[in-house]
């Protein structure tokens, strides 16, 4: 019998015939909402929709492995999927080069004032002694979240001759890391930090991890960026400590809510930017993503392991 | 005789210090429109004002040096200066890092989309899709000057991934450049090009450099960036540009006219980000300009040469 594999969303035909290659008892199935098929079918998918869970959740169901296309995997069924053995792998490392490419556009922002720049010239106001200017290098960066982002930004930041310091769950050693300490000393080290920025994935630890107690921490002269998962801020605390100059600057890629919705009080913070969950876009995303999922699938189809960015299912990551 | 270095601006104690111990018969005289000095003792100038002109542009000066603190000399009255030989250095290398930062920091913007993210928060509009993004390592970028901010821009550039192309002069190879063309070969490059920046200083060759015949160049996806001296674009033929969409995006950091007018139409352009002259803006300035200073009164003050950033005054850089 056929095993399919269901995808969330097309691939190029190169890729297909490398599938093919690789397991050529495995047929690739795009759910578009039109294609039929046998649920029982289905031994591994790439992506997740919540629509298949009443039929890929079920006693009957033959899925054996999830490869999901994000890094985060906060929002699939992973106790469902613990209790029939579901392996499950995710796309860390796919999204690393854009991400720190966004963050560096921040902190390079902030750096030489182009925010400051951008609402002077809306005012037509030439004010050039209004308008900060710092060297990252003389910046103490503390990078919540060690993993392939973490790791790629902080070697961006090296090179420019910051030295980062870097938040874990153990406080383990990483390398690219001047410092690293154990996420329970978050808030002693981010009362001494210029920029927090938080790129770990959801769990409940995580969750609202950035309230009111955290921001009461900050330096005035502070920066917080967000990358990793809205809900692992208070979004309420951190407007009110905006708006209370408890801190200088924020800037949110994701968000409890998204989409945001556009009478959100969020969007007209002073001295926050807002951007829609876009740090992550990537070009060459095909290429990125398959090189994971083939070195998986090889695997799994020799030996029913998987290669690359396994997850932990007890710990969500 | 004591000798006088007369100074634009204040330093640190520190500072005088130094001075004193390389160049005991020399004092320094910050010219802050209350001191009173003799005309016929300045031997040096750190820094240049117009007003000084009448009083060491005359054959009783005894000025032999000139210490530029910016790197164009192009608003000194080099002519005057090269009739009394008069030796001139300039800021080179100072303002390297933070030009180079806020290239960085366009750059990226572009790359990941800030500017159109900003556009749409002002709009309280959460739109992914309408956000461009891309890999700056897959960008074509042409650096016109390949002096020490080019250098310090193209070595970013590479830990990037990114292949800078240079332009200088002769076309003379550069450490840090892919490939580096005569300026006669501008238009040709330029049309190849995503981004072109200019960091030339201004001389009759590069004035009006960049003009209409050399935005019709510019591939309609390109941006243009100009950090180097306001008069080596045609203003008007860059607005003109921009609003016909030749070419996507510029960024000015100088302008023909600076400050600019506040009722300037330049101000409103869209796809045009103005600063105020800002790139250079430099923390440590004091640091880095006396290394070069310093470096410069010793050897003046034992063999009347300067060891460092000598300007060639017949060329007028």
């Amino acid at each position: 019998m056929t095993k399919i594999i269901l995808a969330t969303r097309a691939f190029r035909e190169e890729f297909y015939q490398q599938i093919k290659t690789i397991a050529p008892d495995y047929q690739i199935v795009v759910d578009n909402g039109q294609t039929s098929f046998e649920w029982d079918q289905v031994a591994v998918t790439i992506g997740w929709k919540h629509a298949w869970e009443k039929d890929l959740l079920t006693k009957d169901s033959h899925l054996a492995w999830v490869q999901s296309i994000s890094a985060g995997v906060d929002t699939l069924p992973l106790d469902a999927f613990a209790q029939q053995h579901v392996l499950v792998s995710n796309g860390s490392g796919i999204h690393a080069q854009s991400i720190t490419d966004h963050l560096l556009a921040l902190l390079f922002m902030e750096n030489r004032g182009i925010f400051d720049a951008i609402h002077l010239q809306q005012q037509q106001k030439w004010a050039p002694d209004a308008i900060p200017y710092a060297k990252l290098a003389d910046k103490r960066i503390l990078i919540v979240g060690t993993g392939q982002i973490g790791q790629q930004l902080a070697k961006s930041l090296m090179f420019f001759g910051v030295q980062p310091n870097g938040i874990n769950t153990s406080g383990h050693a990483v390398e690219g890391f001047t410092e690293t300490y154990p996420l329970a000393d978050l808030f002693p080290q981010a009362s001494k930090a210029d920029y927090v920025i938080n790129i770990l994935p959801l769990t409940d630890e995580t969750t609202h991890l950035y309230n009111q107690d955290f921001f009461d921490q900050l330096k005035s002269t502070a920066s917080f960026y967000n990358v990793g998962r809205g809900p692992s801020v208070d979004t309420k605390a951190l407007a009110a400590a905006l708006k209370a100059k408890q801190f200088a600057f924020a800037a949110l890629d994701v968000f409890e809510e998204e989409p945001l919705p556009s009478d959100d009080p969020l969007w007209s913070v002073e001295n926050l930017l807002i951007t829609p969950h876009i740090s992550g876009h990537t070009p060459h995303f095909q290429n990125a993503f398959m090189e994971i999922f083939l070195t998986n699938l090889n695997s799994f189809v020799n030996d029913g392991t998987l290669n690359k960015n396994n997850i932990d299912l007890s710990k969500g990551y």
